[in-house]
């Protein structure tokens, strides 16, 4: 087998940002949002697409939509993945130093992410416009949430499998992913000098029911992702992921999920419907039929609310990760939503 | 206020059955099953109404269906409530003397608990017939498991939030469960000194969110049951309800709950369609309209192959407790379902 490096300049990099001043009070010294771009920025910087990263999603986790032949095709588009905070690649409680560091990590909302990472599209790219803007689930808030803050320079939305504000079960849910991993005494509120790795494995078998519908499980379609038991998926697919993943970092992310509002800033002062209704620019707002957490309806009531809207339901049984990239014929779903609005 | 006193007959008992010798191996020696009853056996025992009970509920917890003018009427029928192995007043984990408690006691299944049910109602009441069998979640499993092994004795079934066979997503969200309790190191694989309090009070905040449903939650619906924030419910009624039970207890019950095979045994060898197929009586099933764990679409599989039955949901947006009594307007609906089976 033979690798073959892409046509297009892929690159990782990171811009430091000072102290950042925290919405909900702190502060980050010497902050960082990290990021990894592919293809070309042109001349006129007209060719950009924003794609932020999901609740403990690195950069790589974001790849599969991003190809040549795609809707994300790097050949015609600069794309650039941003890495939110806390996720162990932007500032995090993992990578920040003494003092700010582990349990000391400050509570960041969706607007500190996004106010940030338009200081990085600004300052640092130079960038004034974005074709797009694009994300799953976590990256789906902060979709909704630049096409609010921004919309004179977000030209078009795509939220996939999120929503502008989390929904009280969506914050009850994260309630006992939040229990399962604190149960832990190796966590030791955050002072663990090893990863608390049997609360890493709790939450991840809590997540497991979330992220995938009934029939999915009915089905067993868990199959498809190459694995031969229930338990091999639980064990494999899970807790392989979750043990990855710094235990501060994701209940640092929790946070910033449970409180996602767009509308909780000094802009529109908690009025959702006056957020929803600031997004001019054209949007396709795409749930997944049976996705558990953020299901349609909850999209559904937005789309009244947000003026040029398309709201279309990705059909069939992978719930929540059929935004995930693991199942082709919902990623062909979400590329063809995506062609056709970056054609208008 | 006063209260008074119902002016027929409640008794709280026990039957004990010997060594009880379980079907996947092991026995519990001493082996007693709990009951309450409500009301007068008649002369001709034609007036007997089963009803088991649900993962970790105790007699009481049964009570809000049986009452003066509701189908289940002690002034009409001798209703027995009966406890399911595990629960706390059937031998279980926390009541079982050594070696067979705590960590050591043994794996029941669903055919257990039934068949040695059917030993108190036959041997301790000498009943032959049972007017109907009802239950809610584990309690509808045991009502399914009744109706498909004494198909001569039964003569209507009601199940309701519950199914024939757990379904793999029911199983996953049970894994949550689990690992959420089993996390606390104060657990200390069930040979804790004092309740595992983190643990427990971190399944009720896993189970929290699949007790009731999405629109439950945004239309903060736990303000009806006298709670005035999220955090409250959680605390006041989830993790107030977790807290008086015993961690082996639970665990051993959530054993039995993610084996439970109507069809797993002698009678059926796995067959489900074949076990399905032997429910004879006329049969009511009561799925609730967003019961998140144990959906309608399992119990609409059910019903293609449930000769005699009428299928429907329980309508409205509170979930899986739906069938848990909190709810005037639910109650209702399930009680009228078992007059009109009761008067067939």
């Amino acid at each position: 087998m033979t690798t073959t490096a892409p046509s297009y300049p892929v690159v990782e990099g990171e811009y430091h940002l000072g102290t950042v001043h925290l919405q909900r009070g702190g502060s980050i010294p010497n902050a960082k949002i990290a990021y990894k771009t592919f293809g070309t920025l042109n001349a006129d910087k007209s060719n950009v697409i924003l794609y932020p990263t999901w609740y403990s999603g690195f950069h790589v986790n974001n790849e599969w939509l991003i190809g040549e032949g795609m809707a994300l095709d790097p050949n015609v588009y600069f794309i650039i993945i941003i890495s939110a905070f806390g996720n162990g690649q932007s500032s995090s409680p993992s990578n920040t130093p003494e003092p700010y560091n582990a349990a000391r990590f400050p509570n960041v909302t969706l607007y500190d992410n996004v106010v940030n990472q338009h200081r990085v599209v600004t300052e640092h790219f130079g960038i004034e416009k974005l074709k797009l803007v694009v994300g799953w689930s976590m990256g789906a808030q902060q979709t909704y949430q630049w096409a609010a803050l921004y919309p004179d320079m977000v030209e078009r939305a795509a939220p996939f499998c999120g929503s502008a504000k989390t929904a009280p079960h969506n914050f009850v849910f994260l309630e006992g992913v939040k229990a399962a991993l604190t149960a832990d005494a190796a966590w030791n509120n955050g002072w663990y000098t090893a990863p608390p790795t049997k609360g890493l494995r709790s939450l991840a078998r809590v997540y497991a029911v979330w992220g995938f519908s009934q029939p999915f499980y009915r089905q067993e379609l868990w199959r498809k992702l190459g694995f031969n038991s229930l338990e091999d998926f639980l064990v494999g697919f899970w807790e392989g992921f979750f043990l990855q993943r710094d235990a501060n970092n994701l209940l640092a992310m929790l946070w910033t999920w449970q409180n996602a509002d767009i509308s909780a800033n000094e802009h529109f002062n908690g009025d959702i419907e006056k957020a929803l209704k600031a997004i001019k620019c054209p949007t396709v707002i795409l749930p997944a039929k049976i996705d558990l957490y953020f299901p349609p309806e909850d999209n559904e009531w937005e789309s009244q609310h947000i003026p040029n809207n398309k709201f279309v339901v990705i059909p069939g049984v992978w719930g929540h990760f059929a935004g995930g990239g693991l199942w082709d014929e919902d990623t062909k779903f979400i590329d063809n939503e995506l062609k056709e609005l970056l054609s208008k």
